[in-house]
């Protein structure tokens, strides 16, 4: 049996492997895990969730290491979430943190994880939330959650974060890219990072443009600052974090950061809740329900509609 | 008011007016969407579904447009559903379908339809399928769903036909690309087009390779078939649907049709289910249930999988 009151006191203290024992017990829908959330829930929502997303190759990895050691210089904790949904690894420590680790890899105030569940839609949006509660709950200061800002379940996860920073690198055709997977709308600032390549300035004037900073803001509106950096010799990066902090007290100060959180535990509790519903719907009437109505459907007795219907019914006690 | 019966006479009669009327009916959960539904059920099940797929630059249109020619000439009426996701045009007939129609402008005998549902995340699997059953319940003979084999989402669609064929091109990387967005699983037949360029006996290597074609199998096992084509020059076209005949001999066989169709119709059951049941928690106490709990959340007084019990019992009435 696993003692869930001791993880979650021994991660508290700092301890890596119990929070990695409690990450892994949520992660992979353990028994334990409605008792792990909710011991975690009365210690959650204290960190700060910084979403960090970018394409391949403008240096995030990079970026994020930077950015954890100028934290740690502030005093401060840092937690990493890695997403990569491209990697065949599931959970644990992968090669890249384990590189990645090395630099801090003595320092109790730091806690690295790489997270991918390739093949399993939705499993990200619906692990990585979770992950980032055993965080919170651990008392890490800042949780920094890195995707690779291509497909649509990490540009959610970005979203999601209480401030979402959006990396670009110059010459790159970035801007298109971003658009298209629809980055450029997610992000509370943005930095231009390998600036001291030939095209950081075009890069910054490109986004200025397209993101319309140049244009009039109602006095109160957030104006998302775009920072460049040279993350390798540690750059700019005392600047992202200033404009980090200005973007959270911005927050505050309008009850956007309550708002954003809000949203965050809705759509937890929503997907939680949907994930219940769709195994339910899989297991009425031992299993068999469903393809029963598929087989109406196919001759034609039914429409998908009807059949919807009388799942819902079948869920819900009417039928 | 929609005249649903009438139009969808006119539709099995051929007129696209009221195959398109139909499609945006479906499409845009309009109120007569059921009525719609129950009135096409009776008369589906005797479209073949293919599904084509590839990385953009493989030449999709150009042998999409070549196939629905081929199907012409074996006297078979045909429908185009082509899934861009990157398109920021939702439904209707774009620029690009015109320029395709043209060559088939005056055949009653087929019809081709852009679908688009960009930022809708989910949309397309929901709206894929409906207008699947439209242009089948028309009377179309094959379908073939045109999706850009990038996202999940549309190697998911892709996976719902009777038939899934994944067309590749020499010398793009495309054999990493498609193994990494999961394709190469999907293919029941596989085209390599542009056949006439440097590397496409390369490909046609690499593909038998990574697809392990050159292994045994058990007898009665369905081998995908490579078929070399260039598109643009009409070769190759008619052995394409010569090896998707084939395959769907061997599908009706070994009863496979029937389970894919039977798999097809409990997804699209359960994703309605799913879709109608988020829209009620949404709609709980008045939209503010969730809210309610969100802050509780927040609070750190319930843990998001306590409150999905709650969202779930409010919905099934024990609450």
């Amino acid at each position: 049996m696993v003692d869930v009151a001791q993880l979650v006191t021994q991660a508290r203290e700092g301890r890596p492997r119990a929070v990695a024992r409690l990450i892994s017990l949520v992660e992979g829908a353990a028994p334990q895990l409605r008792e792990v959330m909710a011991a975690l829930a009365p210690r959650c929502g204290n960190a700060y969730v910084v979403g960090l997303t970018g394409a391949p190759g403008v240096g995030k990895s990079t970026s994020t290491s930077a950015l954890v050691s100028a934290y740690r210089r502030a005093g401060r904790r840092v937690a990493v979430l890695a997403v990569d949904p491209s990697s065949p690894f599931s959970g644990g420590a992968l090669l890249g943190d384990r590189v990645r680790m090395s630099e801090h890899a003595s320092d109790p105030g730091v806690y690295i994880r790489s997270m991918a569940t390739r093949g399993h839609l939705g499993g990200l949006a619906w692990a990585a939330p979770q992950a980032i509660r055993v965080l919170d709950a651990a008392g890490f200061d800042v949780i920094i959650v890195e995707t690779v800002g291509v497909g649509q379940s990490e540009v959610e996860i970005a979203a999601q974060a209480d401030t979402s920073v959006v990396l670009l690198a110059p010459g790159m055709g970035d801007g298109i890219q971003a658009a298209k997977a629809g980055i450029l709308e997610i992000g509370d600032a943005y930095v231009v990072n390998k600036a001291d390549r030939d095209g950081a300035d075009a890069t910054v004037r490109e986004l200025n443009h397209m993101l319309g900073l140049g244009e009039a803001r109602a006095p109160g509106d957030w104006r998302p600052p775009i920072v460049k950096t040279v993350a390798a010799r540690d750059q700019g990066v005392d600047e992202v974090i200033e404009a980090l902090d200005k973007h959270r007290a911005w927050m505050e100060e309008h009850g956007v950061l309550a708002e954003r959180r809000s949203k965050r535990a809705a759509r937890e509790a929503e997907t939680i809740a949907l994930t219940t519903l769709r195994e339910r719907i899989g297991e009425l009437r031992g299993g068999r329900r469903l393809d029963a109505l598929a087989e109406r459907i196919v001759s034609g007795s039914l429409d998908p509609y009807a059949a919807a219907d009388e799942l819902i019914a079948g869920l819900t006690g009417v039928d």
